[in-house]
């Protein structure tokens, strides 16, 4: 594919009035063409409004148009081959295999919601017959459905170009609501961004939906994102990034004249809790820990929202033995290129102040990367007590650095957990003999965080019905939801009640007929569309 | 039984360190006994420190347990007899019929919540089975289920004394999600608040439950409220009133350190839209229709939520005929009590307004009552040019007033939707002459409702499966939500994912034995509880 390195907006290249842009090659800190022109709020509003002018035929598309559109989506994407893996290499550092994986993460996860839009049960349909001889007032027809909020401004995220960005989660998950979108590109991987969105477009038009279904902005990364918040058109917000940048989005959106959702996912420590059970195998098992700690910490340079940032290890020789082998296996490591160089910057500036932290000791250091933008992961160690007192310890490094904290009772995690922020995840590594000791943590983390896990590691997000992947503010800015899995469908649905309305005016999905083969919630019980095919509700 | 004058906070009659407040007979404007003490900022604490020591026991309650509290709620209520009818009758002015309906809408809610706790979908349990040996990785167990949010903040309401107030729809469906509930009771009926809080306490005291599951609390209006909604172990907020007061809550809640969600039903003008067809009947039908309208104004004098403030009539004769009509029947009314005499203030204050706008005339007026604060009923009418220009019509006024505004076309009926600020209803007179016209109106009104009625009236909220008493701000805070109606629930429950938790470990609803016989969503597909007794999913 040619880049023209501007917007796509309704299906027409627009060349922004403002500034331009470029990627940078992080492995090399070289300008990448071509320059990428960015749009004023004026131009903006053009894509807003198309989006706008969408959402009515784009709201009401049947099933099978709708998740046909969805696999054309992943079809596109996997037809530009091999120039969207080089490219977006180029432009974030991350190896080949890892952004492979996520190519096929972000077109499963389009074929999920394809099947989700078949399915169908998404649109809650809820219906109370009437009771005409009820006494003393008699009961009207009532039914029940969610709607597509309206379009949907989406962020794209700088750690996976391709999973949480142009057709990521976000943008899947609303377009599978019915909800046009409004992407806005990250300026840090501008060509992976309009490959994606190309393909995005064809899709739109080999379908021969209205063009405002998706639009793909390039402009000046917070003033433009502020003003796509802003803007009357748009009823929700999806974001993956920082704290700060975040949180300043919802505060656009709360004072907006309309308020809307914003669905921010912002930063986590994922903290991972070993027992002394799971330490009393051979020192190979040992090693073995740690080397998938590690693992994690460093992983995509250790750019992913659940890496680890924090493990619990116990006081006494066991938690020692642990310690020294995190030591060893990190100390093998080498740095590998991270997204930016702002967030390089970023990250070592992150580590010394960890590392210049009262109490706070080096557990082991890798070695930088041949590369520029490639610090050493490391790996620092404190005290549980130290760790419930200073803040700096809890605040997130993004990058490869974690911090090992040794404890010595239940109490002190118990403790230790209640002074946690949300996170996304928590971790367990025990062994059978813990179950009394790691018991009563469960409930203590469901308080803090979205997905626990058990003698596993919180990167790899399983896509699936069941994945949460969310937490408590400031994990995200909404608790209720998450961004990853069918769920995340919810985010962009509201309810309506129908009373009383005649068959000719009822929405599709309600109409007795049950057209589209809906499951319904007949008076609170679910009646499966099979019974409605075989004539039971006729 | 014995009204103490004081807060129920955990149990125990708490007495306020603050000054002392009076209810007051809106039919006399005369003090009514005893005086109510006031608490502090410091004493609040107490209780939404029990509630959150609450939290651990409440949230894992079996459903049997939980569903039995909720009935015996409904029960205590019923208990307290003829006392509580007229006490509510003596502090909001409203007629004992009106009262014994709104008592028995809440004690139905409340055994219809213990029927959602017992069936447990609202658990939301999905289950992804572990695929070991899936390529090129295996999948590992994935569970999820919805837990309830913490304690929940919720706020009487003055136009329900009983269904939107201590034990209504709020606290009932925060206790059957599992949240425990601070009471701010409404100063308006001190007492009918502490006659129900009475009965909450005592179920909760029979049920062996933790006291903190529910408090009760007077307090100086305004500023208690904020201090409830920025308590830290507060974690959600229901509300149901003013526009002001409703908004002032959402900014608290999100300048907290940790933003919560706030429930907010505020304000709502509920349009008509009356078309032809239902007009070509004879004068006694024209005379009929006119009076359920004046009938749905001036009900409960005016003070429901979904009371229309607006009827769209056909400009022509047909149209000329109902606003005659709508005269004659409205002069034919009497004045009811309104609830307070503030409230009363406010109504005469916004009738004046309404009707010294411009292009406003009077179509007709009732007698003031014989009571005080007891305005006489009127219904005003103009043209829908000025509607659409004039933004002092498109206010609401809580009372028995309404305008009566005459349209020329389809397309001028679709401007003025467009207009609409978030409602809670909009209904439709037709007969099937007027489905083609009307059609358009359903998808443009979905954008602007929550719920859209046919050859109804949207008075009389049906508590039930498929009612949506929400819609876009700033009809509520939250348009994804619904304050009446078994979804309701889901407004305090967030998702929690469980990867690779030993059964031993795993919380009670999500265990491969399903003991509290639960519909669980496996790989996506709803496989019903049924199945699981009979052993198919072991």
């Amino acid at each position: 594919m040619t880049l023209t390195g501007h917007s796509l907006i309704a299906g027409q290249t627009v060349v922004g009035d403002g500034k331009t842009a470029f990627g940078f090659n992080p492995a090399t800190n070289e300008q990448l063409d071509p320059a990428y022109s960015l749009i004023t709020e004026d131009q903006l509003k053009l894509a807003t409004a198309a989006a706008a002018d969408a959402y009515p035929s784009f709201s009401t598309l049947d099933p099978e148009t709708h998740a046909g559109f969805l696999e054309a989506i992943a079809d596109n994407i996997e037809a530009i081959g091999e120039e969207l893996i080089v490219r977006a290499g180029q432009e974030t550092g991350l190896p080949a295999a890892r952004l492979q994986g996520e190519r096929a993460r972000t077109t499963g996860q389009l074929r999920l919601f394809a099947n989700v839009v078949r399915q169908g049960d998404f649109r809650g349909v809820r219906v109370d017959p009437a009771i005409p001889d009820r006494t003393p007032l008699p009961r009207a027809d009532i039914r029940q459905r969610q709607i597509p909020l309206g379009p949907v401004a989406v962020f794209g995220a700088s750690n996976f170009p391709l999973a949480f960005s142009t057709a990521g989660g976000d943008t899947a998950s609303a377009l599978a609501a019915g909800c046009p979108v409004v992407f806005k590109a990250h300026n840090a991987h501008p060509g992976t961004g309009e490959l994606v969105g190309q393909a995005v477009a064809k899709a739109v038009k080999d379908f021969g939906l209205h063009p405002g279904v998706f639009s793909l902005i390039y402009g000046p990364g917070a003033s433009i994102g502020q003003a796509l918040v802003a803007d009357p058109n748009i009823k929700a917000v999806g974001f993956t990034g920082s704290q700060a940048a975040g949180i300043s989005l919802m505060r656009t959106a709360a004072a907006r004249r309309v308020p809307i959702p914003v669905y921010a996912e912002m930063s986590s420590l994922n903290p991972v809790f070993v027992f002394e059970g799971a330490l009393k195998g051979s020192a190979e098992d040992i090693d073995a820990l740690a080397a998938q700690y590690v693992t994690a910490v460093t992983g995509s340079s250790g750019q992913l929202c659940t890496s680890p940032g924090l493990l619990f290890a116990p006081e006494g020789e066991l938690g020692d033995k642990l310690a020294a082998a995190v030591g060893r296996a990190v100390s093998a490591c080498s740095g590998q290129t991270m997204l930016t160089a702002g967030i390089a910057g970023s990250w070592n500036a992150g580590a010394e102040a960890l590392g210049s932290a009262d109490g706070v000791n080096l557990i082991g250091k890798g070695a930088a990367g041949a590369t520029e933008n490639a610090p050493a992961p490391t790996i620092f160690g404190t005290q549980v007590r130290d760790f419930v007192t200073n803040h700096v310890l809890h605040e997130e490094i993004f990058g490869a650095a974690s911090l090992v904290i040794r404890y010595g009772s239940t109490d002190e995690l118990l403790d230790a957990i209640k002074r946690l922020e949300g996170q996304l995840t928590a971790s367990l590594q025990l062994t059978e003999e813990d179950y009394p000791t790691a018991a009563p943590l469960i409930p203590a983390l469901e308080q803090k965080v979205g997905r626990i896990i058990v003698n596993g590691w919180p990167t790899g997000v399983e896509v699936g019905h069941a994945m949460v992947h969310g937490g408590p503010f400031p994990a995200t800015s909404d608790s209720r939801t998450t961004s990853v899995g069918t769920l995340a469908i919810n985010r962009f649905l509201r309810p309506v009640a129908y009373q009383n309305i005649p068959q000719e005016l009822l929405p599709t999905p309600l109409q007795d007929t049950n057209p589209w083969h809906l499951n319904r919630r007949i008076d609170g019980v679910v009646e499966a569309a099979e019974a409605q095919k075989a004539g039971i509700n006729a």
